[in-house]
This record gives structure tokens, C-alpha cells and sequence, in this order.
């Protein structure tokens, strides 16, 4: 664990990078991308030998942190003896990665389908509700990601949506209960739940129901802002859904295996939806994996007839071998428990804490290791640190505040206006509070920017 | 590399399998996935000590066989030292794969996006065509499959589109050339190149030459059918995209790495593509691993402007490692060559002596480890064996052939009223051979079923 230096590599690194490396979500001249030596547990470190602080759990996946020896065990004995084969088959690493999901997942979402990742989830899980109810849209929600395939990144209510908007896939926006920016005008938490859905009930109406297949929420949404359904919430779509005869898909590929605290963040609210995507957390991305948790009555829709839809490395041995290894380890470990008590006893206090000192910040929320803290430039009138969307100068603060944060050792996770406290879930108290001191001062910088 | 048995092992795999498995392309309650215990090389063997020589490389995408010793120690390697990174990083492993891709992709196509699979590398290849055009639509070729999510399902010209056709995203499908069963009356290859490529050019013509962003081709059509281009053709498709400012997108997730006897399909037709999506042999699919190989005038359309679209795990390392590992033990050992070399010398003469011999064998084609028989009903008429898209009893024919194949030992890829010789890139003469006397014998079957 001790990050050795070497300059030079790292150099070669970077060159062969910047020559051959066609980065996501960027513009490609405009990027410096660091050069990443090795990585463990909650850090990683450069090729200089300097050490971070991981607060972003990657893209919010590492949920065991980098390199758990237990995992990386199973992946290379499962490597020793199969590596790959074709998803037509029954194979041992297969079969055991989705009874250990089915295990956890709620309700009868009892069948598995594998796919790569979250985006291809979501595409899998809105085929499915489309084909199982014959109807054309699926609703989703405003302040949301959903995955970067051309249904997924349609149904994405964030601006990674906009270029990609074929206006044509069938998907209508909505918008989900949020307080602290309510789009209903509520004062508190029940007025909103109250409104949220009642608007929703009345998009399902002049949208008809009968041509609505789904609803997909992200059940805690993540990259948007970490925004906790207010109690009443779910269990109102879910009546929604029944009433109206549509499938209620719940986005878990960054709330799920975890995350909140519970192995799924539909726990929290005890709902259960129809259909369930994963992904990240399932093996902690240490290869590439993702997929759809299916309830027994949408499973039926497709028990005599083919589900049409497919992919090579559906059921990936070496990737599920690495979610069954995870899933052990963190049922063995405790993780999940230890993500609910170090959120309720070391975040929830010392982001409070921090709250109360920095007049930057106007909200803190989540739960778990799963939080968000909202940067304003005045805590009354609530207008966001840097505009939505913000990019190049318009993003200064932001980009002033990240710099501050690394400078102390941290790697924050930043997205518009808020910085997003997502370390992996097994995280320690000692770790947790030398994060939170680095925020301490990267926050004092983001103070400079408020009115 | 001896098959062990364990009938009991097997159950309990095939239980949970059944239990919590949600299968690819099928209904869920009329299959039986056989169980498999293990593979090697071009082998494979189930719970009950049965083994099989592989002509699919599982779905096309072993080309150096099952366990080779070196990329699984690659695997185990990198797995020891970084498993996982977010994509936004420079890392070794990613870098050093996108080099060696670069290295050997065609022309200036230096810039490589990594993806998670062939799927998602289609989407992404589309949305750089569209963005970097700012035009809407897509053509490409019936007779073609590019993947299952939803622009590349719609993108496919076979009937995995049909149930997911969503009639709305940009896609205008037209006729590829294909003599044995000619869309053009054509008598010769160069008829058939001449009217095919007249065919598109009205195409192009009627849809609005300044509404096409892209035109798509899998350089040689996979699972519709292997049927190599005639000559001239791709040449002619390049000069129309010139003409008429349209991105050419060459698909080469099937056709690449190896398995035409070149390191790329349009190795052989000596055209260079815009953009070429890739997958499976990238890595002999040991870990998920996709991207799209991108020219110079479409990577500097994204280097002031951010390219709008990525995913978490872009440029695995996990999965970069393996690439690099499975591209060097490709060009130390000669497997390209031995592809084209056994191609030439053992499949092409092999199977043109089966086809004289048995009257179900209506065309034979093919290059490398990619070959194709098409069986028919009547070599005069050329009626296919089964139906376009038969299922059931319509079907029994191929059934018949598929499980008689089997009981030779050999498992063979079926695909309507084809099968296709696939094996992996590296299959040694004597294996090969040994697959050609188990087709000769399940020909005959297919025999029984001729007019």
C-alpha cells in the first residue's frame, strides 16, 4: 500500500493516453487525466506518489473499496478455471451470482438477467415492460440518470440527455418530489409527496394511461443530487403502477448493494417494484457487470414466449464469479451495516456540523455512504453555486472547490452546483473523519464564492 | 484438460439455473441450458464427463480458445495490482490496449472508446456519426445484426429487430450484396457489386443525401450469414460516403480480430472506415470489452467539444489487460495466420468436399475460421432447408442436423437455415479435421430432409 514514485512511467502512461485514449463525456484536447498508479481499499494514488482520499467510490461502484483481497482471490481462481463461455449455458459462477441476488433482491424479483452494465439494464428492463403490458411509453423523471445507450440516455432527465435526444423514444419526463427546490411549492414533506403525486397521476392521465408501459425511478436518484423520496412517495407510484396496470421499474445500479445502507435502497421505503436493475455495487465494478431482477409475473410473460433480447457475455463467468465473491464478503464483513451506522454516526453528525459552519452549503442529505451536499451562493434564496450546467469560467467556484479538496488529500465527487460524499461502503470512522476535515477546508474556499 | 465427472454438481448448477437464470433470446420455460463443467482450448465438456469441440467459439468470440495459460495469467495479474479504475483516468493497462488496437486498426483510426461490448460500441459509433454530421438518419443493411440494445437492435436487419422496432430511430435498412440469393437479378460478382452499389446510391438519392449521418456494415455480415462482399463493393460504399459527406461505420465486432485470417475484415478489401466497432475477439471475450476505433476528422470533431456520451467502465482494466495479453499471444503465436493458413489449406477444400458430396449443402463461403453453409431443400430452386425465421416443428430440419452434430462430439452454430464453421482463430489442423467428419455425418441427416 505504500504508493511507489515513479515519474516516468507515469509519463508513458499518460502520453500513450492522451495519443490513443478517447475519453468519456469530454472534450478530448481539454482533459489532463491523471495518471493512476495503484489503488486500495479507500485510496489510490499517481505515479509522484501522492495519496488520495477516495470519496467518489469511482463512479460510485467500489462499494468494498479498491482491490479487496477476498475478491481479487475469486477472480483469479475463477480465471484459472473459466473464464468466459457463451450465455446459452448453465455455469456454476452464473447460477450462484444470481441466487445470491435473488436471495436479497425484494419481493419475487427472483430471475436474473445479466447484462454489462446499468445503461444495458435499463434498456433490458424497459424492453421487458414494453413487450409485458404491449404498451409504447415509459415515464421518467427530471433530475436523473439512467445510462448512456440511446434508450437510456433518452429516459436520462439531465443535460447528458440533450445531444442525444431523438425525441422518438417513447419516454415523457416528470417531475419527482425534491423539497429543497420543490417544483410543487410544498413547505414540507407531506405536501410534497401529496403534489409529486398527484402530478404524476395527472401526466398518466393526458398521456393516457393505457399507452404508459413504465415508470422508472432511480429509487434514491444519484449523479442528480441524491435527492430521498419523502416518506409516501414510492408506495404512492406503487399504487399508481397497480391502479393503472404499469410496470414500476426501480433504477438501483448506484443505490443498490449497499449503498444507503440497506442491500437495496427500495428496503428503505418497502416497496417493491416489477422490475430491479443493478449493476456497480453488484461486484464493486471489478468486472464489468450489471443486470435486471425480474418478478415472477413479468418472468411469465416470457415463459413460453422469447424474450427478444440478448447480449454475448449475458451471465459474464469471470463477472459474476466476482459478484458472488462480493456479495460473501459483504455479507461476511458487514458492510451494509457499517454504511447505515458510519452514515447515521459519522456522517450524518459531521456533514451536519460542517453545514452549520460554511455558509457555501444549503442542504445536506442521503443516508448511508450515500450523501449530497448541496453549494449555494446564498442559503436563503437557495440560487446553486455555479448555474445548471455550468461549464469553463460559469464553473469557477466549483472547480476552485475540487481543486481545494485534492489539495488536501481528497478526491471529491463534484456534479454542478454539489459535491457528493459516495466513499466505498466499508469506509472506516478514522477514514470517514480525515475525509470530512478535508472538505472542512475545501468548503472554506467554496465560502468565497457565496454573495 | 481431462473432463471430470459430477452428475451432482451439474444438478445443482442446472437447479439454481433454472430457478434464477433469466436467458438471453429465449422463453424461459422451453429450454434446458446444458451444464457445462469446463473448456479448454477448443474443447469443452459437461458434468457427466461428455466433451465437445467447439465450432461457435462460444458466440463467435474465443478466437484463441478456452484457458489460454497466458491471457488467464494476464488476468490474474492485473487483477493482483488495479482491477478496477473510473474512466476518466490515465491507466496502464488502458493505455497500452488502446495502442496495440491503434497499431493495427486501418488507416488513422488512432482514437480508441471503450466500451462494454459490441452493443454499445455501435451506439456510440452512431452517435459520434450523427453529432459529427448533424444529420439524423442511419443506413445499413438487411441480412446484418449490430447488437441489442435499442439503436443497435434497430440498426439489426434480422428479426431480433422485429419486437423492438421502434420505427423512430433514424434507421433506413437497404439490400447488401449477397449473389447466391441476389436482391438484384444478378448473374455475376460484378453485376451484383455493380447494382448493389446502384441500389444504394438511389437509396441515398430518395432518403436525402444531407439527412445521413452514417452508413453501417458489418464488414463481413456475421450471424445473417458470412457472405463475404463481392469485389469492388466496400470500395464503392467509401467513394458514396465521400460523395455524399456520410460517416462509413464498419462493424467489426464479429469479423475482427482474427477471424477472417486479418487482423480486420476490411484488411481484406483494403478500405478504411470512418469509425469500426469491435468487441469479442478484442479479448477472446475473457472479460467484457468493447470500443469504436475512431479516425482523426471525427476525434478532433471532439476535441474542443465534449463527445456526449459515456459509462462507467470504459476502458476496464480488468478487461484492457486481457486485450493486451490475448493481441500478443495473437501475434507471437501466429493465430491470425494460422486462421487464414488452415482457412485455405484444410476448411476451404474440407468443406467445398462436403458440399460436392451432400445434396443439403446449397453454398459454401467463407475466409479464415468464418465460414458458412447454407442448407437447402433443392440445390436448383435453393428453397431454404427451413423457413426465414422458422421455429418448432418448421424447424426440425435443423434441429434434426444440430442434434446429430452433437452426438458426433461436436457443437455446431446454427443460425436458420445455416451453420456456420466458427472455430476459434488458433483450432489446430487436426481438430479441425476432426469437426469436418462430424459435419459429414450430421449432413447426412440434413440430407433426409432435401426434396
Amino acid at each position: 500500500m505504500t504508493p511507489q514514485t515513479d515519474p516516468g512511467a507515469g509519463a508513458a502512461v499518460k502520453a500513450a493516453d492522451r495519443a490513443h485514449v478517447f475519453h468519456s463525456w469530454s472534450a478530448q484536447d481539454l482533459i489532463d487525466p491523471l495518471a493512476v498508479a495503484g489503488a486500495e481499499g479507500s485510496y489510490f494514488w499517481d505515479y509522484d506518489g501522492t495519496r488520495y482520499l477516495d470519496f467518489t467510490s469511482g463512479l460510485v461502484y467500489t462499494n468494498i473499496g479498491y482491490q479487496h483481497p477476498k475478491v481479487v482471490a475469486a477472480i483469479q481462481e475463477q480465471a484459472a478455471t473459466m473464464t468466459t463461455f457463451a450465455p446459452a449455458f448453465a455455469i456454476e459462477a452464473r447460477s450462484e451470482a444470481a441466487r445470491l441476488i435473488a436471495e436479497r433482491t425484494p419481493g419475487d424479483l427472483d430471475k436474473i438477467f445479466f447484462t454489462n452494465g446499468g445503461a444495458d439494464a435499463v434498456e433490458h428492463a424497459v424492453r421487458m415492460a414494453r413487450l409485458h403490458t404491449g404498451r409504447p411509453k415509459v415515464l421518467s423523471a427530471y433530475r436523473s440518470y439512467h445510462g448512456g445507450t440511446q434508450q437510456a440516455v433518452n429516459l436520462t432527465g439531465d443535460p447528458r440527455r440533450w445531444p442525444s435526444d431523438s425525441g422518438t423514444n417513447g419516454v415523457v419526463h416528470f417531475w419527482a418530489p425534491f423539497l429543497y427546490r420543490s417544483r410543487f411549492y410544498a413547505e414540507t414533506e407531506e405536501q410534497e409527496t401529496a403534489r409529486a403525486l398527484e402530478h404524476l397521476e395527472t401526466t398518466i392521465a393526458f398521456e393516457g394511461p393505457g399507452t404508459i408501459a413504465a415508470i422508472i425511478l432511480e429509487t434514491v436518484p444519484g449523479t442528480a443530487g441524491i435527492m430521498l423520496p419523502p416518506p409516501g412517495y414510492l408506495a404512492g407510484v406503487r399504487e399508481l403502477c397497480d391502479k393503472y396496470g404499469i410496470v414500476f421499474v426501480l433504477d438501483e445500479v448506484m443505490a443498490g448493494f449497499g449503498r444507503t445502507g440497506e442491500w437495496f435502497a427500495a428496503d428503505l421505503f418497502d416497496v417493491v417494484p416489477d422490475l430491479m436493475t443493478f449493476a456497480k455495487g453488484v461486484n464493486s465494478g471489478y468486472v464489468p457487470l450489471g443486470g435486471v431482477a425480474i418478478s415472477g409475473r413479468i418472468a411469465e410473460t416470457f415463459g413460453k414466449r422469447p424474450y427478444p433480447g440478448g447480449l454475448t457475455y449475458s451471465g459474464h463467468p469471470l463477472a459474476c464469479a466476482a459478484a458472488v465473491a462480493t456479495i460473501n464478503v459483504m455479507a461476511e464483513e458487514g458492510v451494509v451495516e457499517n454504511a447505515k451506522r458510519l452514515g447515521e454516526s459519522v456522517l450524518a453528525p459531521g456533514l451536519a456540523e460542517l453545514a452549520a459552519r460554511h455558509r457555501s452549503v444549503g442542504e445536506v442529505r442521503g443516508v448511508g455512504m450515500f450523501w449530497a451536499l448541496e453549494l449555494v451562493k446564498d442559503q436563503e434564496t437557495r440560487e446553486p453555486l455555479v448555474p445548471y450546467n455550468a461549464a469553463g469560467e460559469a464553473n469557477a467556484p466549483m472547480a476552485a472547490f475540487a481543486a481545494a479538496a485534492k489539495k488536501q488529500g481528497l478526491w471529491p465527487f463534484v456534479n454542478m452546483n454539489r459535491t457528493h460524499v459516495v466513499p466505498p461502503c466499508n469506509t472506516s470512522e478514522a477514514e470517514l473523519k480525515e475525509g470530512l476535515a478535508a472538505l472542512d477546508a475545501a468548503l472554506s474556499v467554496a465560502d468565497e464564492y457565496t454573495a
